[in-house]
């Protein structure tokens, strides 16, 4: 598969290096060309099977069927009516976690999630909600205490979420379908809570959330 | 400690075989005589450290300074309503999930979670959000792939939250604070994921949330 990350920040970067790990081509836009061909060259040299790995800016057409979209919450609402009709068609991975500036609360409103905002501000987009569960640094290892991450994935188009579940476990992740696009809401609640728990119990985002059984 | 358990169905009966297999004195109180009996007669052969254990029916008065409503939402709210005073000075436990009748939703309005509910239902219990993320049959052992089970805990009372997490560690499960009680939002959000993916993963309720490090 062409996946185009947008945002080549830590979140950029682990998802990055997952889906070069599976063997798949990656675009990385930032609107810093510099970072963008940093982490192209990065993930260039632990690519698999292949891969190949380019480094763009923001107004090149978008390549391939799946755009990622690595960046803060409110930035990738920006992200979304900023790309527009660009979108149409692709697979539109939301990671985010819609912290307020406190870190303290969720900054969206009660009973919806940054997810479901980012498909109304989208026309035609396929988008799935993912990794907001998985911390950057995990994600470059791929697991936590020899455990593979959960990828817990939410969205309303089957076929894109089968195909966000492949680009997982092609990179050695565990995907676990969760149902429908308003599920973001419990997931994003989950991805607050982990990351509050991060200082108090000085697990410094080398911890996973894990349905085990 | 005195532990008072209202209710002796599954849930009931998980978190009274942790809290005897600690050591600590349980009373299990149900509207039916012989369901309290029954459930008060198992746990008393798993009890551990001269652990004694009491059936009693709703009408008596409150042994102990934990009271765990063992019910289903939303007649916990109902319990917490009719028992009025004789919960002021108790450590309150609520360990619903509020679902909807077709459980696909959250019946609680947004912004709020049910342990919340319970809080603005009572006065003066120190009311402690456990044991929602944790399903029945894997509080009766403890663990779930040779795992403790996390018993994640919300409150705004430390001290009664430290308690609770006394009584899960004493059972052999690792407890984490994490929060102010309105933290039940997320938790509740949690406990509804992990049930809507019992039947599409096939996990017949023996999985349990983990966050690992």
């Amino acid at each position: 598969m062409n996946v185009t990350i947008i945002g080549a920040g830590n979140m950029g970067r682990g998802i990055g290096h997952r889906i070069v790990a599976g063997g798949h081509d990656v675009t990385v836009v930032d609107r810093e060309p510099e970072e963008a061909q940093q982490l192209a060259e990065e993930l260039r040299s632990a690519a698999q099977d292949g891969a190949t790995v380019e480094a763009s800016g923001p107004s090149t057409e978008l390549r391939g069927e799946v755009v990622i979209l690595a960046v803060y919450y409110p930035g990738n609402l920006e992200l979304a009516r900023d790309l527009g009709d660009r979108l149409a068609g692709k697979v539109v991975v939301d990671i985010s976690n819609p912290l307020n500036q406190t870190f303290d609360a969720l900054a969206t409103a009660p009973g919806t999630s940054a997810a479901e905002e980012v498909a109304t501000t989208t026309t035609g987009a396929r988008v799935v909600k993912a990794f907001n569960t998985t911390f950057a640094p995990t994600l470059v290892e791929g697991q936590v205490a020899g455990q593979p991450l959960d990828v817990l994935i939410a969205g309303d188009d089957e076929e894109a979420k089968e195909t966000v579940a492949q680009l997982a476990r092609d990179g050695g992740l565990r995907a676990i379908d969760v149902g429908p696009l308003e599920r973001a809401r419990q997931l994003e609640g989950l991805g607050f809570l982990g990351i509050t728990l991060q200082q108090p119990l000085g697990l410094n985002f080398q911890s996973a959330w894990k349905l085990i059984s």
